[in-house]
Order: C-alpha cells, then sequence, then structure tokens
C-alpha cells in the first residue's frame, strides 16, 4: 500500500468514525441543545448523496465511508429531534 | 455536466456547508457543552488528512471541499474549547 491510498484510509477512518463519540455523547447526556439541526440534516443528506455517487461511479471505498457515517449522522438527527 | 458529476457536487457543497450553520449556533449560544471534543477534534483532523490527500492526487475539488470544511470544522473545535 502506498502513503497516499494509506492516507486516504486514514482521512476516511477519521471522518466516518468520529461521529460515533457524538452518538455516545447525546444518548448518555439525553441533551442536543447545542447541535444545530440544520448541520446535522445537511451533513446526513449530504453523506447520503456521496453514498448513491459512489454507487454510481461504482467506488466501494466511498459507499463504505459514507454508508456508516449516514448511519451516525442519522442516529445523531434521530437523537437530536428526540432530545431537542 | 451529467448527473453523476451533479450528484458529486450536490454532496460536497451538502457536506461543506453543513458546518456553516452549527458555527453560528455556537457563536450565538455562546454555549457547546452537548458537542462531542473527540468528534470536533477526530473529524477536523480527518478533513485535513482529506485535503493532502487531495494535494497528493491532485484532486482540485477534494482539495476545495475539504480545504472549506476544515475551516468550518477548526473553527467548531476553537469554539468548543473556548465555550466548553
Amino acid at each position: 500500500m502506498n502513503m497516499t491510498t494509506a492516507l486516504g484510509l486514514v482521512a476516511g477512518t477519521l471522518t466516518t468514525v468520529a461521529f460515533l463519540p457524538q452518538v455516545v455523547r447525546t444518548w448518555k447526556t439525553k441533551s442536543a441543545k447545542d447541535l444545530s439541526l440544520p448541520m446535522l440534516a445537511s451533513f446526513t443528506t449530504g453523506v447520503a448523496c456521496w453514498f448513491f455517487y459512489g454507487l454510481w461511479i461504482d467506488s466501494l471505498p466511498i459507499m463504505l465511508t459514507n454508508g456508516i457515517t449516514f448511519v451516525l449522522a442519522a442516529t445523531n438527527l434521530i437523537l437530536k429531534l428526540k432530545y431537542g
């Protein structure tokens, strides 16, 4: 594996797992007041678009990273709607 | 412009501008308690990696979208450190 591919994998992993600690925090504190609903809605929709973009250009890395990020981002969005 | 390129541009725009309303909200409310510091740190670092990945593979779209997202994500991180 060359350095560029390795950097892409690190980048994809960091931006994908990033939303896990946010889900855990909101789940524990049952508080999402400081989270911006437009941010969550825009980001979740954008990540869904990236997933279908990956599907259309037949890119497994783009589909995989954005598929996982979508699940986490959508969970954050639902928790925001639930806990306000 | 074909549909796939258009979808990629929509996806990039949505996931880039998404962080602007979060910066505005935190700036206005001076409150970032519900934002997860590990999320912001991981996401900001990951987006920086995506920027350099774009630089290495000479991809202007990846550099541009992740360069803007980095500025917004880093601003969110600084506001989180400032307002706690």
